[in-house]
C-alpha cells in the first residue's frame, strides 16, 4: 500500500511535469530537429562567400546545400511537399598556393517543410546548429527574420538544383 | 534452303564481326562508362582551384567529389572494393561582389575500381568526359599518367570523406 501510494505520487508528479512540458511546447516554437544523415543526401550546389562580400562576417566560407528526397521533388515541381528538408552546411575555408580547401564546420542551417506546424512561416521551420553541435540556437525573432527574407524565394527557397 | 543458307551466311558474318570486336576490345583499353546517377551519390568534399595555383590552366574551377556506396566503404576501410566509383566534377566558377558561384561543367573525371580489368593500374580505370559530354576522351598514355600520380594516394585515392 505504501508502494502504491508512492507510485500514485510519482504518477501525479510525472503528470504535472508532462503537463508543464506540453504547455511549454505550446507556448514555444515547434522544434526543428538536427537533420541526421544529411551527408548522404543529394548535393544541390555550393557557393563561396569571400572577403569581398558584404555578408562576409556572418556567412564567410563554403556553403554546401543538401536536399532530402522529398525536397528534390520540390526543386523539380517548384512546390516543396511536407517532409522536405534543406541544409546549408557552412564550412571555414583556407587557401594555400591558390587552392581553397574546406576547414571546420562553422554552422549548419536547416529548413523543414511542415505546413501544419509552421503555417505562419510559409510552412517552413528554420533552425541553426553551431559548429558540430546539435543544440538548436535560434530564437523566435531570428526565425521570423529567416522567413522575412526567404519568403522572396520560390516557395521560400533560393537555391536551384544543379543538373 | 536458300533462306537457311542466308541465315548461315549472316551468322558467319555476325560471327566474324563479333570476333573482330572482341579482338579490338582486347587490344584497346577496357571501357570506363559515364557514371550515370552520380549527382545523387554522396558528396565527399569540394576544392576550388584559383588563379594563384600552378594547376590553374587545366584544373581551374570548383571540384566536387562524389562517391557511390561501395566507394564510401573504401573511404572508411582504406581499401576500395571492386565496383567503387569516384567522380571529380569540375565546374567553372564566376565571382560577383565577393560571392563565388558555379558555372558550366568543364569536365567530369571518373575512377572505377575493377581489379580484373584494370590490374595494371592498381585496379583503377580512369576516364574523362568533357563539358556535359558522354564521350570518353582519354588515350592510353593519359590514363597511364593518371595512375602514375594517383598511385601515391591511399589505394590510389587522394580525397578523404568529410564527416
Amino acid at each position: 500500500m505504501k508502494i502504491m501510494s508512492g507510485t500514485v505520487l510519482l504518477s501525479a508528479a510525472a503528470g504535472t511535469m508532462v503537463g508543464s512540458l506540453c504547455l511549454w511546447a505550446q507556448r514555444g516554437d515547434p522544434v526543428v530537429p538536427f537533420p541526421d544523415g544529411y551527408r548522404r543526401w543529394a548535393h544541390v550546389k555550393s557557393t563561396v562567400v569571400g572577403p569581398g562580400s558584404a555578408a562576409f562576417a556572418g556567412e564567410r566560407g563554403i556553403h554546401h546545400f543538401y536536399a532530402n528526397e522529398k525536397a528534390l521533388n520540390g526543386y523539380r515541381s517548384g512546390a516543396f511537399p511536407d517532409g522536405s528538408v534543406l541544409v546549408d552546411d557552412l564550412l571555414e575555408t583556407k587557401e594555400s598556393a591558390g587552392i581553397t580547401t574546406e576547414g571546420p564546420r562553422r554552422r549548419l542551417a536547416v529548413m523543414v517543410k511542415d505546413r501544419q506546424r509552421f503555417g505562419e512561416a510559409g510552412g517552413w521551420g528554420f533552425e541553426v546548429f553551431k559548429g558540430d553541435g546539435r543544440e538548436a540556437t535560434l530564437g523566435t525573432e531570428t526565425k521570423a527574420a529567416c522567413f522575412a527574407c526567404h519568403k522572396n524565394g520560390r516557395d521560400s527557397v533560393f537555391s536551384e538544383l544543379r543538373p
